[in-house]
This record gives structure tokens, C-alpha cells and sequence, in this order.
């Protein structure tokens, strides 16, 4: 069965971390979530044993464990997930341990999804020029070192990155079908009843 | 500025919530969660003061508060939501408070919105035969006293039904439509990045 890992952390867009997750379990891949502190951050109580992760909109989720880069690798998770949320991506792309994860995983043939601003950490993670995209927000940050594109999501090699909470669902179901199939996403995307005429 | 209340459960599907809750506050509307226990499990610690919720795919959500009706009326509150996600929707529609907020709410011209299975509240509340949508695998419960509908979003009087996570973002979005304006949908929708070709 393949296995993903998702990363959260205080200001995580709550839309496009739940429906990755959410659409991957249903896929039958087993998926955790785990939560990266902000290491900017004065050190307290919450920060250091934090309950939980607080969302962009005021959801508070539990992660399924804490990041911790020596049990997060390529050997382990067979897909790294980088959420958007400006506050989120920030506090992931910044962090050393997760550049390399991202380096780590593609060296491998492992996947790596980026949606939103989590786009900013193939920059940071100083990945090869290649096709990607992002939240417009953030576009300016992105389009000088890759091959900028506006579509909804972008695959290059093992790198797949996505632009917003609107493309989330085919940014999840995308991931699904480069790890299950294309008859895995079929049928994981025919119950959630998506209106007639959704363009993915 | 307008109010927002999100029941929450166990078995809760996590999409349709975070979808609606994170929506309703990008629009600016004031949302809270209130987790609404299981009465027919055995009481044990977690279920007498429970941490969080347990999603249906497995994320753990931290609710805002507690299900209090006596603090939960249109009084209070401009729009009450009930998401879908099996066992979830099955807590909620049961308890006999929340069938009579759902009566409350609609009696006073205040919203109520019910997505997926959390449709079957409509009929647990025993409300007037109406136009109405659910998930398909409810639709049996529902079809004879309703008029059922198979369109993503159908809008009755104050009482706002849809279909699943695939038709989670058309329905928060007319939920803001409702309580705050088109020009506010269209603001809140927009940066979000919907794909183009997007039939809402």
C-alpha cells in the first residue's frame, strides 16, 4: 500500500491540507500528518509540545505525529505533501530539514506535491528549473528560477504543484492516480459527486 | 457581520466541514464549531469532555466549543450547518436538540445548511416536503418525502441542501451568497483559484 506524508504547521490552509489527506485515504494510501514548528517563534509551552496545529481560518487540527526529518524520509513515505497557507509554507519552505526531505524524495523517484505558497519550497529546496506552478500570490517569487505555468496542476518528473484551496481536489486526485492509478482516482472521485461539467 | 454555527461529530466528513467553516470565514462571516457527542456510545472520559473530533478519514479536529442548545438558537446565530460523513450525520440528525434548532432556525428565517448525509436531518426534523438534494447513498431515505433533487445545490426558503465534498465548495459559496451578498462570493471565490471551466 503507498504511504504519504503531509506536513502542517500554524497557518496551514486547512482546505488543501484536509482535502489531500482526506482524498488520499480514501484512495487507500496510508497517510500521516505532521506537525513542523515555527522555529522563529519564542519558545513555550504550545510551541514546544504543541496540541495542535492552528489553521489559516481558525481550525485547529491534530497532527498525527511531530516532524521529526530522521523518520520522515524517501525510505519510509512514498509521497511528501507541502501544503499552502502563507504563514504554513513559510515556517516549511524555511526549514532546513524539510528542503532536504524535498531534495531527498526526488532523488529517489519518490513524489513530492506542493500546493498554494507550499510552492515556494521548491525555491527554497533550490530545485532545478522545471515546469511548476503556485498561488498567484506568490508567483513573483517563482517565475524567474522555473518554467511558471498557470494550470491548475503541473507535473514534472516527481514534483507535482498545484495553485490554490479551488485546485485542491485535482491536486489530491492527481497524486492518487501517480500512486494508485487511474482507476483509483475513478473510484475515489465518483462519490464525492462532483457537479457535471468539473473540468478534472 | 453575519454568524455562522458548524455541528461537528464523530464520523464527521472533514472536507464538507473545513470547506464550509473555512469559506464562511474568508467571507468574514463569525463561524464557530460545536461538537455534538455520541449518545448511544458508552461513556467514557473522551466522550464526556472529548479532546476533539475524529474525522471520518481519520483527521482529528479540535472543536470551538460544545454542543450547548441552549446556547446554539437563531438568536444567536444567522446560519446553522449539519456536514455529511456517515456516522457523523447519523449523531446529529438523531438528537432530538438539534432536530429542534433545525426547526427553530427555519421558523425564525434564519439559515440551515445540510450537506451529504447531513441531509438526513431534514428528515429526522421532520421538516415540509420540499425541494431537496442529499448524497446519493441517502437518497432512499429521503426521496418519498421530499422533492428530491439531483442539482448540486438546491436552495428552499431558508433551507440550503447539497450533495457531497465534490459539491462542498458550490454550497459554502451560496451560503456566503446568502448571508453576505454575490459581490462577497465573488471576492472570497476568487482567490481561491478555481480551475476555468468551473460550473460554480
Amino acid at each position: 500500500m503507498p504511504s504519504a506524508l503531509i506536513l502542517i504547521a500554524d497557518g496551514t490552509e486547512e482546505m488543501e491540507f484536509t482535502i489531500s489527506y482526506d482524498t488520499l485515504v480514501r484512495a487507500g494510501v496510508e497517510t500521516t500528518s505532521a506537525f513542523v514548528p515555527d522555529k522563529s517563534e519564542v519558545v513555550s509551552e504550545r510551541t514546544t509540545s504543541p496540541p495542535f496545529a492552528k489553521g489559516s481560518r481558525g481550525i485547529n487540527i491534530m497532527p498525527d505525529t511531530y516532524f521529526d526529518p530522521a523518520d520522515c524520509g524517501p525510505e519510509k513515505y512514498d509521497l511528501l505533501v507541502i501544503p499552502g497557507g502563507a504563514k504554513g509554507a513559510e515556517t516549511m519552505s524555511k526549514d532546513h530539514s524539510v528542503q532536504k526531505l524535498v531534495r531527498d524524495y526526488l532523488k529517489h523517484d519518490k513524489f513530492v506535491g506542493m500546493i498554494c505558497a507550499g510552492s515556494l519550497a521548491a525555491s527554497t529546496s533550490k530545485l532545478p528549473k522545471q515546469p511548476l506552478t503556485s498561488h498567484p500570490s506568490v508567483k513573483s517569487h517563482l517565475e524567474k528560477d522555473f518554467d511558471y505555468s498557470e494550470e491548475p496542476v503541473v507535473v514534472s518528473g516527481h514534483l507535482v504543484t498545484s495553485r490554490g484551496p479551488g485546485t485542491a481536489f485535482p491536486f489530491a486526485l492527481t497524486l492518487v492516480e501517480l500512486l494508485c492509478g487511474a482507476d483509483v482516482r475513478a473510484k475515489v472521485r465518483k462519490p464525492m459527486v462532483f457537479p457535471s461539467g468539473t473540468p478534472f
